[in-house]
């Protein structure tokens, strides 16, 4: 099967809700899951000062890719990462998948966009 | 011979094609394969609710690289990617190469870039 | 334990301290640390004309992700990264770690994110 | 030793030079040798319909991070890479090292950052 099932991605900072033009500032989780068996990720989003949040599930159904947002707490397990915060997730797959982190940021009058390089194992 | 023969990339999401100025907002692969054998990539593009698309070929002779935009139904085999859609990608080679996406945003009054981190195996 | 213990970043390049907004021009590392044990990171800066600067520790506590600004001096041990300088960066760990590193620009009237790659063993 | 011998990088596309600000449009390489032996690289220049360019080799001391720019000859052995074509990158060094690729777009009013992310081997 392709894939890890574990990754992890070490700069995530949601950035603030201003200037929103066609796109709204947010950072995104991508889970594809290129194999022929259902997967569940576990995600757990880690703080500088304080312990991480509690886990939360992800389903990535056979040859499908999940977006989900972090800025959404219905998304993330019904507990809100906060904005302008650095944080880091760590993921946790029952099948080997491939994960990728994005961020939109319209702080200013053009977007701009930041890709977390994951590492994988 | 350098390379892998499978890639995957999580997040492709085509912009829209507004604002464009000197550059069209777009979405490109890119294929290099620096071997002195010819390759045949074959592609498949993932979505999240539906069955991925019919799989198209890509040639990426010796010692070149290839591009092709991932907005253009006849380089996608006839089959076109929705915009403003979740998607990702999977490439599966003949011969080991290295491959890379970027997306051209210009939803705004400037250009932004987004680079496809792949994972490689 | 989940990641590596030596990380390099090829590409560091402080930018100026202009048209600053919401955000002030700068790049920053951070280090999660997934795993159950404490971790205390070295850091090596280097030039392209000169010997390094002095290794500085950085202290990475279980569970934590911590991120670090490369353009204050009292963060990267008293001694300071010049702007609009190339250098790179090696990181070395007591423990296996995840790395990223980052930079805003704010030359021109909207943010440039921009993302090092690392490479890790 | 730190890093890898062998270095690609897929998307190489040298941007015009318009609308610079403080900055220049450019793509640069930078080869991180963190090791305590010099290096030699040599890089290859591929492109999409014609043979690559004659190589050209970069020293690499040891403990020092070298920048090269793409858009100057000079520094591309004397064979200029032309503007707004596909390139790409291959990098093969006596010694392991860590490279990594940029570019800085100033084609409209704000600077946009790509970064090539490299496949290593």
């Amino acid at each position: 099967m392709a894939g890890k099932k574990n990754w992890y991605f070490a700069d995530g900072y949601l950035p603030e809700k201003i200037n929103n033009g066609p796109m709204e500032a947010h950072e995104a989780l991508m889970f594809l899951n290129p194999n022929a068996e259902d997967a569940t990720a576990t995600v757990t989003v880690y703080f500088s000062d304080r312990d991480p949040l509690p886990t939360f599930k992800v389903a990535v159904p056979a040859k499908r890719v999940i977006a989900i947002r972090l800025d959404h707490p219905a998304e993330t397990g019904g507990n809100a990462i906060p904005l302008l915060t650095q944080y880091a997730l760590g993921i946790e797959s029952t099948v080997p998948i491939v994960c990728q982190f994005g961020r939109v940021d319209t702080t200013q009058n053009a977007n701009a966009y930041y890709v977390g390089v994951g590492w994988a194992e």
